[in-house]
């Protein structure tokens, strides 16, 4: 993880990269993520590229659906 | 911190929980928060009520004007 990274990055984007990551650690499609966490297919690719400014309730329903607390998408590393 | 409302809170209310908290610590009004988010003099308010589905852009606005990280308003105790 780049130092300049971490400084620059948003809240949105550090979200998209970890939810990625802890997606793609559990081998599952967003497709999959998707319809665990309830969401239409095509928001967690939308969520991944950044380009959501999602909601904190999506935000939980994602990171239990991957048996996370919704902090573990958002820590500061 | 009782134990039980640690595993029934939401995100959305541990967020207004620890919004308030941390606002209230630092001796600010909703209102001057809000302005110091660039948000609306009523939006705090309704955040704090656990009445919005508040988005990362507005929840990172709100942790910044108190100097601090996102992840440190859902930080789970």
């Amino acid at each position: 993880m780049s130092i300049a990274r971490k400084s620059t990055e948003t809240a949105r984007m550090r979200f998209a990269r970890l939810l990625k990551t802890e997606r793609l650690a559990r081998g599952i499609s967003q497709e999959a993520l998707a319809e665990l966490a309830g969401l239409h297919r095509t928001y967690v690719g939308s969520v991944e590229r950044g380009e959501r400014n999602i909601a904190v309730d999506n935000m939980e329903a994602l990171a239990n659906a991957m048996g996370l607390d919704v902090s573990d998408l958002l820590k500061a590393q």
